[in-house]
């Protein structure tokens, strides 16, 4: 036990009782779970209680205002601080459409159901699962990445609903984050543009506890953090004891005062807090022990045989707090909200649309339809169109790029840029950090606008945490990969994605789109931007594709169905060509030669698989009949699950090496992604299935 | 152009006339590709020069000297300005065995080569490709977090080789990089660790040139660097002018003399300099144009006509100044190292196997073998043992985890950590950082100790990055993973990979091994140390697995072969049933119930899909036979790929959807990971296929 441990021991306030409680419901959840973290919620017990109680601009009756200030949870494996929180402030349950369902979002019970199989108190925070979560958190890094985002969409709303007269957004964005989100490159990369930003709305707590898993941080970690912060354009505060709540409180005036950078407050802590282990590793990862636990509470002036315990007066201090300040301003907003739609009409009904994630009546009727042409246009180009047609419709879809615009085609043309002068731009420059962008992306897209963020697909690899968190919380953001194959060419094989297809089909509830020309792109788009329930991944070339002519072949409607039969012979195929993206053009030109050469031959585009998994039995019979075995994939990337498709005696023409830096037609022939080796393998396959 | 064109144009030494000779092969050679990027190189001439010629430590005649500094250009894309450096520098091709080619590195022919099939002259340096280059960059912040695991080995390998009277390793790492790798958080995460480990025998020179792709940095990156690193512990260094090369030849002076942190030189530079593009963001990533290369080089005092110029006496200036230092050192290198050897024979025997990637006689003695053991052991604790057990025996076996040992079970036990009061530590602490993690491990291994770095399977994806590099190096870094699966338990769906077996195995190269007990774990730790020329992704479990008996059962050595029979029945089976890891236990036991229930069926072992691939088709029809479809996948991950083995009429028990928070048990019961799921699904599976 450390001698800090008498700074708020003797106090017998309502501020120490409840400060207390969160330590204690924590403590107890986890030892009863016998799984989980108690120390950091029992280090930080003092900043929640300070910060909810006496700041957050939330409303327990009303968890989905719009205007409620944002409490991110960065620390995720502190799980429990969140779900005493949620507990103690009294917020209500509500369901996906933002109705009460009338019960706590957290009881009591659901305390004691930690860790529990469907309990609402999963081991890490988890957004969609508990009302009051407002991220899912627990890889390090990510939600510091996400609060980011928020604090760029407070920014963006504020500059395109706000009024002289009408304040619609105002909010605050906290962060609580520790040691390993310190080390996380991606909370540097997401710090770095908040600083570029000057996003003074945005307040991150940094558990400095000197503790990590393997031991003190001494071991890896002894930088000058605060200094670093400096460097990204921070206000920096330092706080000696966590327990001090007055110089916190202090800290965070100094926050709201700010206005031209994010604060970051360095809060030193002991984890563990009153704890025989207190200030130990040992404190961080697994419940205390009995003993420890009976130790602890005695230390704390707590009856010692009581679990779970609340002493009376402490939930309603704690929640009377917070819903006195946040329910009027809550009220307050409703009626401003009220007179803002009499006075605009359209940008109050738009508002109002887009915080339903629904789009504008007609939100699609610019989708350009391409005419045939044979030499046609790279997918990201017509991609960049699509987007275009898109974004003048519905205007809050945004985003950007990690420093590829120019290539990956994702500007919205004579929009300006959002930057710190002018939060009202469209276009977002992330810099060179695709990590940082997915995590930022997902945060703008947790406040309802439309994020998007593009680069290279091969860097895909660096942004996979984020591309799977979104998949996971089940986030309309869209990911726009460009340079999608060997396609790529000179730049050879870093540059050239090979696996990364397979990758990102292999994420459950990630929808990935590789159109095969421009028409399939303009569905593409519309696929991601429709359904607001899951996130896409779209897929793009860097080399022009033929537009096909949709008179002589299957419409590109078929692509929100994932697969469909583009071209097709008389009767029952004897072989079956599939593709995606720029090889779909490919199989076309082999279908025409095969049939010419008297072998009826079927061609299906299969952009999605994820889609296409999701239609009927039948309608997947009727597509690939069980009873066609030649079947031909062909894909410029790695061959990892078309067996799913072809299966044992159908074939691939895939890449099962790296490629190599060379001009793109000079890598087709050495790989074989040519008319005549497609013809050949097809002809093979026919006559050894035959055979 | 700039005002700054004139600071070194009229001087007509051979200085001026090499650096020139440098930007001019790089412009002609990006020009004559129509590809590339020509900018930097040409920004960055008068670096390379000075660097090379006054201070490298390299022998042109031995490239592969062990103690030559190390160059690591981290922007990749300047490719130019490295092969430029090597050809003009004269050095000899070595072959993978380290013998002499007879030809240069890189003739001027393979300059003009430049970006094309087959080429010695990729798009961006690839290590094994051309002799010179010491990784492969490209994928910014690589290189940066590569040369800090350089610096890394050359502490360690001193710390344990030199002796009072031998200093044999004492060399430096140098590394170029520019704004991109500077956002990156892979290359924040390595600096900080170097800047811990007060690595002094590091240089970052940084290429502050203010222009992104986007445009001007201060789009979205105007934190100070320098500062940023200073707070890191690092020594920085601001230079106003890249063509000062008296100025940069004094701060590597001081880095020189600074023996107590790493040092960064700010370096300010016009990008494309001396070109009508000076300065822009268009002279990054394409050719200038004809007109504007000659423009260029009328500004330089060049030739206009004369592309591929070098003028007389440059070349032999250049090598002179490199061979003359360079050789000598060498050559006194080695007299030194033969004394050792006589002085030292034991370290020195062991020193020259290390060198030639070769392990010691006796290497794999102590590797144990499990008694069989129904209540068994996680695989992350037979995991270790085996590691320990190697260690022993190759003592240059180094390598950590990202804050998670205590978890992974890495650590050599009794061995001190690595640290920089204490170089010859084998334990790494690299901290909360992943993606550095991984490029430091491949610094490591590509100075010939064989690395190994640590995390949760899950956090595979903060690394893609360098697994995918170590892969295209062909590098034997070998990355353990444990926490494999849904078996991970109460953390939750964050904390579960489903996906990430599917995204390993799909990286070409990669050996991907989820051993299924004890034994299976000392076979797949013996495949990742016994070839060096490849990675290996070890894939281990939290929870217990039975140790198999393998008197009952096949012997683990099958693991070598990627996938193999276990269990069988007599004549030809039913159904098959095939598993990797924590299911082998659970299909064996499906196995001897569907043999009690007159079912004949078979058990095969898959923890290698990589080793499998390379059987012989006899062999693996030998294993699964395609007279027999009825074949069962169970795995606890994504089905992505399993379809490969199990075909159209095969079927698989395996994670459709993210995971959950719950006890291991609960898990298995939702998922159908049980005896009786897999029971039932294997006869639902044989109905189908025999009706």
């Amino acid at each position: 036990m450390t001698d800090t441990n008498t700074a708020i021991h003797e106090d017998g306030s309502l501020e120490r009782l409840t400060i207390d409680t969160i330590r204690t419901l924590s403590m107890d959840a986890v030892q009863k779970a016998n799984s989980g973290h108690p120390g950091t919620p029992m280090a930080l017990a003092p900043v929640g209680y300070t910060l909810w109680s006496q700041f957050l601009r939330y409303d327990p009756a009303k968890p989905d205002w719009p205007n409620r200030d944002r409490f991110v949870l960065s620390v995720g494996h502190a799980s429990m601080l969140l779900y005493s929180l949620i507990h103690l402030a009294g917020i209500e349950e509500i369901d996906a459409d933002g109705n009460k369902t009338g019960r706590p979002a957290l009881s009591l019970d659901d305390l004691k159901g930690f860790r529990q199989l469907s309990s609402r108190t999963p081991g890490h925070p988890e957004f969609r699962h508990t009302t009051g979560v407002e991220t899912t958190t627990g890889p390090l890094g990510a939600g510091c990445s996400n609060s980011v985002g928020m604090a760029i969409a407070e920014r963006w709303l504020a500059a395109r609903y706000n009024r002289p007269e009408f304040t619609l957004f105002d909010h605050d964005v906290y962060t609580l984050c520790g040691d390993g989100d310190m080390m996380e490159g991606v909370a540097a990369e997401a710090a770095s543009l908040a600083g570029h930003l000057k996003l003074s709305n945005l307040c991150w707590i940094y558990d400095s506890n000197h503790i990590s898993i393997e031991g003190g941080t001494d071991l890896a970690f002894d930088e000058d953090v605060g200094l670093r912060f400096q460097a990204y354009g921070w206000n920096v505060i330092h706080l000696d004891d966590a327990n001090d709540t007055k110089a916190f409180a202090k800290a965070i005036e100094t926050f709201k005062a700010t206005d031209d950078k994010p604060t970051f407050i360095v809060v030193h802590s002991v984890i563990g807090w009153g704890s025989p282990k207190a200030g130990s590793e040992k404190a961080h990862g697994e419940p205390l022990g009995v003993d420890n636990v009976r130790a602890t509470k005695k230390a704390y002036g707590w009856p010692e045989d009581k679990d779970f315990y609340i002493p009376e007066g402490v939930a309603e201090h704690f929640h009377d707090a917070i819903a006195g300040r946040g329910g009027a301003l809550r009220e307050e907003w409703e009626a401003t909200f009220a007179r803002y739609r009499e006075a605009n009409p359209e940008l109050g009904a738009e508002l109002a649309l887009m915080l339903k994630d629904e789009l504008p009546e007609g939100w699609d009727a610019d989708i350009p339809d391409f005419p045939a042409d044979e030499k046609g246009m790279a997918s990201r180009d017509s991609g960049g169109k699509v987007l275009n047609a898109l974004a003048k419709r519905v205007p809050w879809l945004i985003g950007g790029s990690a420093d590829l615009s120019p290539s990956t085609k994702t500007d919205i043309k004579g929009a300006p840029s959002f930057e710190a002068n002018n939060y009202g731009g469209q276009n977002f420059h992330f810099g060179v950090r695709e990590h940082g962008m997915g995590g930022v992306v997902n945060g703008m897209t947790l406040s309802h606008v439309r994020g998007y963020g593009s680069t290279f697909l091969v860097f895909a690899d660096y942004m996979r945490a984020p591309i799977r968190l979104s998949a996971i919380m089940e986030l309309a953001s869209v990911w726009v990969f460009t340079h999608d194959s060997i396609g790529v060419g000179e730049d050879g094989p870093t540059h050239q994605p090979i696996e990364h297809l397979a990758t990102l089909r292999a994420i459950p509830g990630l929808d990935t789109i590789r159109p095969g020309d421009a028409n399939e792109v303009a569905y593409s788009w519309r696929a991601a931007l429709e359904d607001a329930s899951r996130p896409t991944a779209l897929i793009f070339s860097r080399q022009a594709l033929p537009t096909l002519d949709r008179s002589k072949y299957a419409s590109a409607e078929g692509t929100l169905k994932g697969g469909y039969v583009l071209a097709d012979c008389e009767g029952t195929p004897e072989v079956i060509l599939i593709a995606t993206g720029s090889e779909l053009s490919l199989v076309v030109q082999a279908h025409e030669k095969l049939s010419a050469d008297g072998i009826k031959s079927r061609v299906v585009s299969m952009p999605s698989w994820y889609r296409y998994e999701l239609q009927s039995e039948d309608y997947k019979e009727s597509v690939l009949p069980s009873s066609v075995p030649s079947r031909l994939a062909v894909e410029q990337a790695g061959e990892m699950g078309w067996h799913r498709y072809v299966g044992l005696k159908g074939r691939t023409i895939t890449m099962s090496t790296f490629g190599a830096s060379a001009p793109i037609s000079k890598l087709q022939d050495k790989y074989g992604f040519t008319l005549d080796n497609v013809v050949k393998v097809a002809r093979e396959m026919l006559e050894s299935n035959n055979g």
